[in-house]
């Protein structure tokens, strides 16, 4: 049965086509490769999606994973198919940026319980219909594991590196955690070892939000041809609040009006800042799943790398041969620098390589996506440093000129 | 037509008991004694509905009005209608306390546009019906010009002091600019002269939340006999988060589970945060109109003090004879102590008698209404030297004591 306008139902079912066969590369397991999940379930069969950029060298020893953040995609530095938007990070990766694709081999993926093609809610259950809430809970580590599956699948025996901000940064950790050998160097930006209470709060309301959302059907509006329009919309406007910094928004926006002179005395967008908060809200529905916005909000609440390891931070990097460059952003108050310092006394205490670079800058948390040249300045230096002592070749123009 | 649950029915036939008939004294205005509004337009009839405590000297010199927050209510010091908990002030206001109602008069009222017996979207339009969103949009000013009314009713001249946190914070401001020769003393707490565009936008999330609640109805909701309380839910769960400080929730809640030992792998409440929030949530439903939450929200979104003095917030205040107490608190990010500070330097700007005090505390905004014994001993010391030079009577049992 369908319930929803036609726009809606073109929307719905571009999405659907991403979900099942996504424009990307995707790598699929069968039944007789379940992938092993914290929630003490497997799952089998499933799908990893994921774009690659740059050439793998002789050696295999030049990939870089990139891990993206809450609403994501494996779309770093390509065109998102939906949208039709530059990807995520391309300002960081691409040729000649800090993430050198002249350099390096480049793979982002999808995350599991996403919805750009790696198995999430929206994917189809083997038992029939889509997963919705019939997807098991999936935690940061259980999509680190698919990861490295796909690695495997790609022949990547090492990453040189793996970098990310925000949701990413928790992989990055959880990958230099769980595989030790395996990550050469790790780039965590604007990120933490576990989710606080303020942002699993934040998080909370986002989930209510949908699921006070009567189309939400207890997670079946797929079935039944409905969207969770309102309710992920205001998940996402509350969520993006916290994206950007309270200087940031009052000398973008301060109390100016939206296309008028005066307030109307009513209950529409007077100020800009509304407006561009309900803009936020209503493209987001267009490109993200409801129900995915659930797992991944729940797969950062449930982030928190000390438990894993006996309750001591440090006991998750011990002997640890990875070097790390840890990045904060003073402005960034869903991560502040406090968590990104936690994280760095733990890789001191376990006696590993690390570097630590606060950035000045009233952008807030989504620093980690704009324009920060000292970011970038950062991250190739950091990058460069490293491949040298690795011996990845430079690229013929650039013989790791300074 | 009714769709609704017993339970709701009760509730809200109590809160509509209490909009039209409060259990408190109120004051009713006629078709000849109308209410101007900033929006152009007049409210007629109206009522206003509000508490005292403490008894009015022979010179009429003693009355300090307490002006409220967000939700809150003429019962400041006594005990809550619906709720039956006590007042919102009750560690402020009361004998021997620092709005001490052995020495004072103390008057509280609900503010217009709110839900407690004062003129506001759930209140009966004499054209039929109740108002809904028919009832003109108020303003911070508004809510101070009926308090006036109110005032003259009660045959009192001049305030002692006006006093409030937050929203009724604003309030203060907006007596000592609008009746700056009807008030002694002034003290704001935990406010500013305009809401910030962070401010509005996380109200902004909040209607939101409201007006996509299916049951919201457009407004219609009374009229219909169903309550939109999932909306308002999440409106007052995303305002909660900002009511507190970050250190606040991490102390008390922390990443600690619920009623549980290990994560549940769902989308219960698995951290104490999570359950905390949604009693947050569902409490406020029984006690606050939605339609009141959109109005009262929108009134302060719009305050700004400046703009309505040709832009320069020195001019709100130039001749100033009132004596004020700006009082902000260290961990407050709603209305951190920068906005406290643009006052001051207005105040002072403009030649005013003032004293600032910037708490340190760790219990964010709404410290103001919380067991704060710095605030209540700058408080008290403010009052008691303001009524000394005033001429008002010590308690007898207690002459100005230290």
């Amino acid at each position: 049965m369908t319930h929803h306008p036609d726009h809606e139902d073109a929307v719905s079912q571009a999405r659907l086509r991403e979900v099942d066969s996504p424009s990307s590369p995707v790598e699929r397991f069968g039944v007789d490769e379940p992938l092993v999940l914290d929630a003490g379930r497997t799952l089998a069969p499933w799908q990893i999606a994921y774009e690659t950029y740059g050439e793998l060298n002789a050696d295999r020893s030049n990939a870089i994973l990139v891990c993206h953040a809450l609403t994501g995609d494996q779309y770093a530095a390509s065109t998102h198919p939906i949208t039709g938007k530059p990807g995520w990070w391309s300002l960081m990766v691409g040729p000649g940026r800090p993430v050198d694709t002249d350099r390096f081999f480049v793979i982002c993926a999808n995350v599991l319980g996403g919805c750009a093609g790696t198995t999430g809610p929206a994917s189809r259950d083997p038992e029939g219909g889509r997963y919705g809430l019939k997807l098991p809970v999936v935690t940061i580590a259980d999509m680190v594991r698919a990861q490295a599956m796909l690695i495997d699948r790609l022949g990547i025996d090492t990453l040189f590196a793996v970098v990310g901000g925000s949701m990413g940064g928790m992989q990055v950790l959880e990958w230099a955690a769980s595989y030790p050998e395996r990550v050469f160097a790790a780039v965590p930006i604007a990120a933490g070892a576990r989710h606080s209470s303020q942002n699993i709060a934040f998080h909370e309301v986002g989930r209510q939000a949908i699921m006070a959302d009567p189309n939400w059907r207890g997670g079946r509006y797929l079935e039944e041809g409905l969207i969770p329009k309102k309710g992920l919309s205001v998940a996402r406007m509350a969520a993006h609040i916290t994206y950007v910094s309270e200087e940031a928004l009052h000398s973008k926006f301060g109390r100016a009006l939206q296309d008028r002179d005066q307030i109307t005395f009513g209950f529409d967008a007077d100020f800009q800042i509304e407006s561009y908060l309900r803009h936020q809200g209503s493209t987001f529905v267009d490109r993200f799943d409801a129900n995915s916005y659930l797992y991944v909000t729940r797969a950062m609440d449930y982030f928190d790398l000390a438990i894993d390891h006996r309750g001591v931070l440090a006991n998750a990097f011990r002997r640890s041969p990875t070097r790390f460059c840890v990045i904060s952003f003073t402005s960034d108050w869903l991560f502040p620098t406090k968590e990104s310092r936690n994280v760095v006394h733990a890789l001191n205490a376990a006696g590993a390589n690390v570097s630590f670079v606060e950035i000045e800058t009233d952008r807030g948390h989504d620093s980690f996506l704009l324009n920060e040249p000292e970011l970038f300045r950062v991250t190739r230096g950091f990058l460069t440093g490293a491949a040298h002592v690795r011996g990845i070749e430079p690229p013929a123009a650039d013989p790791d000129a300074e």
